[in-house]
């Protein structure tokens, strides 16, 4: 039975999931579709937070609906919702680290999940997190032949299975998936992610035998820590409050 | 005879095909070339609607001319018109389903009609409406030697011919014409065609032996249902409304 | 001896000129390097207006200055000039059919002229005017090793030589150029024929073989004719007059 | 011991370096990332100035950071500072001649760094810089497996050796660095080193074989002279101080 009171989420926390998804159209990783969540900072393993079935750019405060882990929504129950909040739901049921969820139809993303062969590799150090692996979700396992939307808690705990322990995870003739430990490196790997699938494909091209030097897991390893995904943040939110 | 008095289109509808016209231009669909037509709300048989000879962008409210089905202006007679009307008009006569038709040459579709053996096909769930095949239309085959242009109605009725029954025409050595139910859907799938182009062309390059997983004729016909169009309208609508 | 007293050119040409320098900018043919000049419409065989050494987009109304047939200012001999007037003069001497002029570094045309076999052709019916030919200008023939500028008459006279009868001549390892009958149409030929490039560079990647099927030379000379040229400058003054 | 005054750098100077900073993240050669550092003008052989630890567009008169030639922050010495400034200080030792130097990850230049057997030549007269040849710098040779990061005075001084009396060196899998003899020369050349590297990538995929006809030595020596810098900064600043 689910608690007479809900607790309310920090104004912190609806500002800062408001701003990214203003930032991931801005970065054009979303366009009018995909979305991002939170887990909710007062009750992070029970609910989670995320816009109800708006395009990214136009979610406001009054937008922000509290889901629990079964993708119910406990507030805005008489408006739609976005169909593949499994996504969400299922990645926060077994990945207890993941705080934040970005999906999205990048474009440079779509080929390395439908091109054969294709594997999307760090790049350089701004995408040490791809070094872990990029897997591939392919709904027709689970799924057979559907609209390819992760409409089902069983879809959605599929792809979370791909997903696995990484960070990133292409789904193919779709989109893609990636989580991080907070709202800023949800977004982080999403905005490059994108911009290492653009460079990748070049370097395929520009290569010998369509060979490249990726970093290596080491390398990976060691460059995904540090301060850039704070800075990487401090810019774009100075870019969306210092132009209204 | 046609009749005494026409009926009036609704203000609805006007504002819908202004919109379009701007967001068209907005999304580099368009540039000062292409139009956008829709049947008249009132007399849907026998009229539709487009402006009169303009770049996209610079057309207003009193810029919109009634056509009927031979492609004669009822409107704005002492004006110049689209000499492509004809490709409007002539689909509407065999396609009692289309109620918008856009023509353009967005960029990333015109090799998709010139490459030899290329051939569009859906990359993504946005791009379902592709999976029933996208002709390409040869205006020598009718024509011979022309200046690449549906001038006339014959040179119409050939390219709604090529068309079929599908939703896109690619046109060799000019551009594209796609159709929908709606002046959205219409424009939805301008939009999302020009940008399956993209990563298709990105997904060969980068395929071993240029191979790519499509999305199969059952998973397009799936995933062309649903609530992309209406979403992807609300956030151009909000675009263009949110910046004047 | 030249004449005392210089007619001066109409405020509509002189505002033309200015408006096609913002154009060139916006539209991504030049960014601080490459100019457009125009006769004199009052003495069309000896004189001709183009801006001193500026960045096209800088220029205003005070910095048009007025030229003889062999480069010399005559206007404005206190500042510095283009170094390369003489693309442009030495093209008005043996094109009498040529009332405009525009150099620029587009960046899509560049590979066009240094990659060994390729050949700029016409894609798509706005670049008609690229299908009697599109000769490359090899600097090194009449200049052996330079700095690859136009510095002198012999040199542009060399270019014009390469240009002969058609409207665009390639420079490899710097550039283009490309003449028309006004402002508008030098302008169009820059503009379609830098958008021409990217798309071709396209197609070649995407056909079989790298095959892709061209505008014939029939096809070509037909569909540059016509109401394109005037309807596209009227959008790109549109641009420019309703920003400001 | 060092002196108990510092002169104080020109407010001219400062400005510069305010505007560069700015000028790189318009132009897309940083992002949230990269630095542009410059010798003082009073001390040039014992200072230089960077900002501190911001991304660049962000950066203002008060963030400005003086350091000595071990990259030992004399000003903001509480503030964090840029881990790479071993980059900019070990360069300063070993190259009298270089008065400014550029960092960044501008991204068509990362595969020329990564791909088997890339080479990044010039392909136009504005990238003559380039034609004395464009070294490769692989940490690993000096620091094994490491996160990428110039952290140390040892990885610097390897990162200038590598570069030895050239204009660029590309970094793999990280970036590239850049130097001038003025703030605007650096500017120059990160921003048209990026350019070529765009139209290089093209060319090869366009030429037989691969095969393009690259400036020569002598050609790329004659063309690096001239007044191509100041105009650029011309226009690059118009644009600055136009648009507040």
């Amino acid at each position: 039975m689910k608690a007479a009171v809900e607790a309310r989420p920090s104004k912190e926390l609806l500002d800062e999931l408001m701003l990214a998804n203003k930032i991931l159209a801005k970065q054009n990783v979303v366009d009018a579709f995909g979305h991002i969540s939170v887990r909710h900072d007062k009750d992070p393993k029970n609910r989670f937070l995320m816009a109800r079935h708006l395009p990214p750019q136009m979610v406001t405060a009054k937008d922000i609906v509290l889901f629990d882990l079964d993708s119910n929504p406990l507030t805005h129950s008489d408006k739609p919702q976005y169909s593949e909040r499994f996504i969400h739901s299922e990645i926060y049921k077994v990945r207890p680290d993941v705080m934040s969820v970005v999906h999205c139809h990048a474009r440079p993303l779509i080929p390395f999940g439908t091109a054969k062969g294709a594997k999307l590799r760090p790049m350089f150090h701004m995408c040490g997190f791809l070094g872990c692996g990029v897997p591939i979700y392919e709904i027709r396992e689970t799924g057979g032949m559907t609209d390819m939307l992760i409409r089902t808690a069983a879809l959605g705990k599929a792809l979370a299975a791909s997903l696995g322990d990484k960070n990133v995870v292409l789904m193919r003739g779709h989109g893609a998936t990636m989580v991080g430990e907070s709202i800023p490196e949800a977004v982080f790997r999403a905005v490059y992610a994108t911009e290492n699938a653009s460079i990748q494909m070049q370097a395929h091209l520009l290569g010998e035998n369509r060979e490249v030097e990726f970093l290596t897991e080491e390398e990976s390893a060691k460059s995904s820590r540090g301060r850039n995904v704070p800075r990487a943040w401090s810019l774009w939110k100075h870019e969306m409050t210092s132009k209204s």
